[in-house]
């Protein structure tokens, strides 16, 4: 196995398309501009797409769950074992994430990179793990460079699974109890910003746990202190193989000509690094929703990405994403279906 | 006729059923909060429908067309023959509202209130005619006191129709060159603040259309001046019918235990003068969008209102509600379909 594919950069956007469906915005029964975002979202997705009339019929949701040695430190308001039971909770029909693909037609793929506990993983999710959870990386890194290489693997691999299966949009979902802490190590890394900037509650903490949780990020960095220059070895020293999966699924993505929307704070994360080592992956990237996780915020702007959405989630699994979906059907269906001033008759300004 | 009914109260929200769904709410596997305000939604329509798991199903968006005379001053981007030939673009299925009806499945109804235009309305639209377009309100009232009746009236019936047909949201539209100028006039009088405050570019003036608006409202505010301290009195002096039927339509609804998906910013001025005139209405509002029409946010915090969505659509039409209806029903979908931790076996915290 090699991570030069990584680095390999994004395919080039269809301008030409693009152009199109600028131009047939400004022929559709509406004053210019007065559908503000959806007219922009017809037109990246054109590019992305290169038609002039995008869809996004088919949806893959990928959910990449495993766990984190960082929990030992009581970084999170739950037990550890939640990553694993969330996981047949996902499988069986009962997560938010579930509910959200069953209602938007979104086919979702639950995959365990590396959760604790005993025996196989429940039916109907896809085993493709990295280890038994990562190593506590308050003391040393959390992946070997093997781990590393398999977690994005299985990132990469789930893409080629999504388009062979049609998929005109991504959807990178996460589940590991512990991994806002994870995400915000990484954050700090790649933005030279202070654990304080970065942590927040997670799952639920009050402001001591979050006090905890910037204590124990900050002695983190101080050991992996020199080494974090590189995103890729900060993700293999501070990460945890669900984002490193998420970072392999939206370089992938952004290589093999699958659009993504991003979800909130985790996978934010995933998306920066990702943008960092594949030239042009963000031109991609949707960014769905602004995550209620205050650091969520640097993260985008880092992005240089305004979501669509600011709802006070903060639950992760994709979830922000598929509440986002609708929304991008809505504006493909505008775009397509609206009448020209021409075709209906109507006086233009 | 009577106008005594627009004052009778709103009927009352079911405290208990908020109470049990807030208590649904806290046993889902997720935490606690996580959801933001996808939580709080499912609970202030479970108080509205009254039932522990509310459902927005079947939805009837009636949109109102009217003339303006106010457009003899050239307030708008778009000349006046554009209001009937626009009611012809949503009976033919062309414009924005009506794919967005299509896509999401919510029963359109258009009603012209009074176009100006020769010959029968286009196949399909109810005529509920009340004028041949208001009057020019810069020199007289818009609106006799019959017509402020019938338009109101007009709103009332579109929402016993509403309710025969079994809907449990309604969306109100409206369509009318120049009443972007009609409703920053409204909000002006409700709001005691000055034309520059509220009035915009509307469809699409330049900054000196938007100048010339704004004194056609300064001098249309000093002819009607110490007689707009009635928020029905100012409706029929500087009001239009799409939005006399609004206001009707949204008390209706209150009274009658529909809730309301509010629009942008003729939609919401509708809704203040509803809220000022019928004690409680407000409780039945929803609001869907912020506008990029500059006086929406100052009428949104007038009702106490943080709406759903903020993607600088400036369309009316009923548009933006009709965005964010598939956020009211994935967050109903969540809450009745989500597993609580007890069915799921999921620790809780």
């Amino acid at each position: 196995m090699s991570l030069a594919w990584l680095r390999r950069p994004a395919a080039p956007t269809d301008a030409d398309a693009a152009a199109r469906a600028r131009q047939r915005q400004l022929q559709l029964t509406k004053p210019r501009g007065s559908l503000g975002r959806f007219e922009d979202l017809a037109v990246v997705l054109a590019g992305l797409q290169g038609v002039e009339q995008p869809r996004v019929d088919n949806v893959r949701v990928a959910i990449f769950a495993a766990d984190h040695g960082i929990t030992v430190h009581g970084v999170s308001a739950y037990p550890q074992c939640v990553t694993r039971q969330m996981v047949g909770n996902f499988a069986a029909g009962g997560a938010a994430a579930s509910v959200l693909a069953g209602e938007t037609g979104a086919s979702l793929e639950v995959i365990d990179v590396g959760t604790l506990g005993e025996g196989e993983c429940p039916a109907g999710v896809i085993a493709n793990r990295c280890g038994p959870g990562t190593a506590d990386f308050a003391i040393t890194a959390a992946m070997t460079e093997r781990q590393l290489e398999s977690a994005l693997e299985a990132g990469r691999v789930a893409v080629v699974r999504a388009r062979a299966a049609g998929s005109d949009l991504f959807i990178g979902g996460e589940m590991g109890i512990g991994n806002t802490t994870s995400a915000a190590a990484l954050a700090c890394a790649l933005l030279s910003a202070p654990a304080e900037a970065l942590a927040g509650p997670g799952s639920g903490l009050g402001p001591a746990g979050v006090q905890k949780k910037v204590a124990v990020i900050a002695r983190a960095l101080a050991v992996h202190q020199g080494r974090l220059g590189d995103p890729l070895e900060a993700l293999r020293r501070l990460g945890g193989f669900e984002i490193a999966a998420l970072v392999g699924s939206f370089s992938a993505c952004a290589q093999q000509h699958v659009p993504v929307l991003v979800d909130g704070f985790v996978a934010g994360i995933a998306a920066l690094i990702s943008a960092r080592l594949c030239p042009g992956a963000s031109n991609w990237m949707l960014h769905a929703h602004r995550s209620a996780e205050p650091g969520h915020g640097r993260v985008l702007a880092a992005l240089a990405a305004t979501p669509l959405l600011d709802l006070g989630f903060r639950l992760g699994e994709g979830s922000g994403a598929l509440v986002a979906l609708p929304l991008l059907r809505l504006a493909c269906a505008l775009h397509a279906g609206m009448a020209t001033f021409a075709e209906a008759g109507v006086a233009d300004g």
